[in-house]
């Protein structure tokens, strides 16, 4: 076993959907990484900023999963980051209507003592720079870091986020994120131009349609579940980078055919997080609920052609 | 091994792509079903209709390729029908830029005595009255009737295609038309919905993102292989039903299991169409080729998590 570090915000999210809208909710890549991989039952920590806003209940809610919550600080007079969106009738495409950074602006991220020599570091979408100042905290090079990141970073800070890129060993980016980042429509030949930037492996997720993942010419397709209602999409693709990292860091081997297990877990993992608002579903998850989902998971896409 | 019945057009083709364009080439659905089913040696028989402008070469390039022609009616005075495209630089979307009908305005289908008895009818997109008149024609029940169709007709001849619906075993339709015929807009649901229509199976099209396989609460997804460049789209969907339809054939068993294996050689199948114009590169194909290419659709989908 391994010991994560994730590196993400911690916020508050007011979010509607067709079927209902929310007050303000916790949410914020950090929590959604950090409860999928609690899943794994491994020790992980997130390091992150809140205001004095932030509940504590919140907090021992993380620390109950075995979430290390040391590295989030709390500014007292500040005020927690917070988000707020509408989904469209197809759930694929959403409007943001509040952006307020808060105590975010002015994030300077600690990496406590107990978690500077991690092996696995999971770098959840936040300006490349903060990203880049978490790596260079790391007292022991570590085993495998990944970073998710997004197309506002592209366009607002595309040299930082170049230099990271070239520190990194997984990179996590949606299609059109990858096509933009490399300038190509192919998957395949977007992944190929990212490889040639830094990292030795790209997952590029594709929503309701699944997430590839490619090393080296290999390639593997985990879909994603197919389901009658997706309730809220809000941290599903952050919820995917925790069930990669946590099983990553779990089974703390990082071969190709190890990461192919680590996407569909990542997959299956997301396939609960759109099935409530916010974090409510990955709260109540059970461990029988998972390895059962995962059967649907191996029903979905096992099949059996001999070739000679 | 059974045999197979095929139905749909032969005509000529017209495409332009980012890669090139063409002139009059061989093209429709029966031809690309067809090429595709020939690869598992069966003994299949293609029903349609060209004009007198319709070189034999073609007919005896099919005739090579065990495909019996004898259905394939020739009006000596009329001209065979001819479609045009254009396709976009995603080559996701299309511009139709000719549709000339000719001899398929008033298609007849006659199914020759020795393909009446046929245990497997794929039933390619074409007016729903056509296809019902080809079930009537068999004499014996066939095992599987499968039934290709498009939003076309759901605009011009919904209760003919409701008609038709219900006497077959299998549809095939792609995600968008899945959700005009159901009015569902989740795929699962549509699913639900289009099998109380009359189908046992369904099977949605997504294109590039793969294909979808339900029956009776079971699903299984088989993913299109990415590929570096698309260079024509055209008949990959007809290409795809071949494949399904001609290992349905070989086998002799349509459990869902087996089902399974036929929607991967169907995208294993169709990843070859697009590689080049019109049906070039399935006139070309060997088997060692298709089980090259089978063992990537291995690599690409199997995993190796055990569940307790």
């Amino acid at each position: 076993m391994s010991k994560l570090l994730i590196v993400g915000t911690v916020a508050f999210d007011a979010i509607e959907t067709p079927f209902g809208k929310t007050d303000k909710i916790l949410g914020g890549a950090g929590t959604f990484i950090g409860l999928s991989a609690s899943t794994f039952g491994i020790k992980s920590g997130i390091v992150s900023v809140v205001g004095g806003d932030f509940p504590q209940e919140y907090l021992d809610m993380l620390e109950a999963k075995n979430i290390d919550t040391s590295g989030i600080e709390i500014v007292k007079d500040g005020k927690t980051f917070f988000w707020s969106g509408k989904y469209h009738n197809d759930m694929n495409s959403r409007d943001t209507l509040i952006t307020e950074l808060n105590v975010l602006e002015h994030f300077n991220p600690v990496v406590p003592e107990t978690f500077k020599d991690s092996k696995i570091v999971m770098l959840g979408n936040l300006h490349p720079a903060i990203q880049m100042s978490v790596i260079k905290q790391m007292t022991k090079k570590p085993k495998l870091i990944v970073l998710d990141t997004m197309d506002f970073w592209m366009n607002v800070a595309l040299e930082d986020l170049k230099a990271v890129i070239k520190e990194i060993d997984v990179i996590t980016i949606n299609d059109e994120e990858a096509r933009q980042l490399s300038g190509e429509y192919s998957l395949v030949n977007a992944a190929k131009k990212i490889h040639e930037m830094g990292p030795k492996y790209v997952v590029i997720k594709k929503g309701e349609h699944g997430a590839l993942l490619f090393s080296e010419g290999k390639m593997f397709y985990a879909p994603a579940l197919p389901l009658a209602a997706v309730f809220d999409p809000t941290g599903a693709g952050d919820t995917f980078a925790g069930g990669f990292t946590g099983y990553l860091a779990k089974t703390d081997n990082i071969s190709f055919d190890n990461m192919k297990n680590a996407v569909i877990y990542g997959s299956n993992l997301a396939s609960f997080c759109v099935e409530r608002f916010g974090t409510e579903r990955m709260q109540s998850l059970t461990q029988q609920e998972i390895k059962d989902r995962l059967q649907q998971f191996k029903s979905l896409t096992q099949f059996d052609i001999e070739l000679e």
